[in-house]
């Protein structure tokens, strides 16, 4: 597995992606392997099912599940957790930004910080002040990498990605490709099974 | 957790309550809880959410991960994998059978049984012919069970059961309920996560 690429495909309003970004870091270290930070949009994706919102609102019961099972997996992980209102939040602004900070040194730290903001303090993500807050919270030119964040080229970069993740048939977030073609669902799907007794 | 009881609601059709019910005997051993069997029909339920059929039909992309996701689990855990055709099986027969079993010993072999019957070995559970099949196999007197598993009480009761997973809030299977009010969602949530380091 050393040198293996391994594609990380999230949306900044799913919830099970902010499990996944908190610790995927260390686990792809553990093991060796490079991830690529992919943020896409869900909405495209769901739109084209006939979903015009999140599951999680779509299906009650799903979703109620969803926000209690949330909370017991951040406690397992020591993650902190609050609920941000309204979701799923408007992530469009934060995935530009993030296009922008992932060719820079700057785009994991960003894209941990969002998630930490939203899904750990429950703050809104949706606006140009909270992306400045987070973008000054990493001593970044808050102004100059908004302006980047609505060019045209990020714009058609973020596109490009949401078309992209569809091809691979994505369907929801978190998702992992590898280079030989497999799809993986799910931010369970980021450690190996504990059952089996396999490492 | 000592002499704690664990509900675990399955739908016979439900391709991820295979891995759960393969699996729950010796976990639940090592832990020390006493594991109830409560099959159910996932039909009602998804018809009340608008589904005509399972999800992983209405939705390709969905189902065709999920497909090679279980192929690979299996690979993990050591499980035979072969697809059943149709899917999902009508498990109404099924799931009368094994609640006429579940209050005499064979009920959990029964339940595992038809299980690796279809998923294992990719075979029909939905006739008569079928039943008796697994039944036999058990060296139960197959005509006997399948006609107490036609009986009023025995409907009555599956209905009745059926009904309560939907009050519980339950959406999907397998699920796991226990006696302070927590619903579990998913073969996934077994066991406690790999991550974090908790035992």
């Amino acid at each position: 597995m050393h040198g293996a690429v391994l594609d990380f495909w999230f949306d900044f309003a799913s919830t099970y992606s902010y499990l996944a970004v908190m610790r995927i870091g260390p686990l792809a270290e553990e093991i060796g392997i490079r991830v690529r930070f992919r943020p896409f949009l869900l909405g495209p994706i769901f739109e084209a099912q006939g979903w015009t919102t999140s599951p999680f609102n779509l299906y009650p019961a799903k979703g109620r599940h969803m926000w209690r099972d949330l909370e017991r997996q951040c406690a397992i992980l020591n993650l902190p957790f609050r609920r941000p209102n309204p979701f799923p939040q408007n992530s469009l602004l934060a995935a530009r930004v993030a296009l922008v900070g992932l060719d820079e040194p700057w785009g994991k730290d960003f894209c941990l910080a969002v998630f930490r903001s939203e899904f750990g303090e429950g703050r809104s993500i949706e606006s140009s002040a909270a992306m400045s807050d987070v973008l000054a919270g990493l001593s970044l030119d808050a102004a100059q990498v908004l302006q980047a964040a609505q060019s045209d080229a990020i714009k058609t970069q973020l596109r490009a990605q949401t078309a992209e993740a569809q091809r691979l048939g994505l369907f929801g977030a978190p998702s992992f490709t590898t280079g030989d073609g497999e799809l993986f669902w799910g931010s369970d799907r980021l450690e190996r099974r504990c059952a089996g007794k396999s490492k």
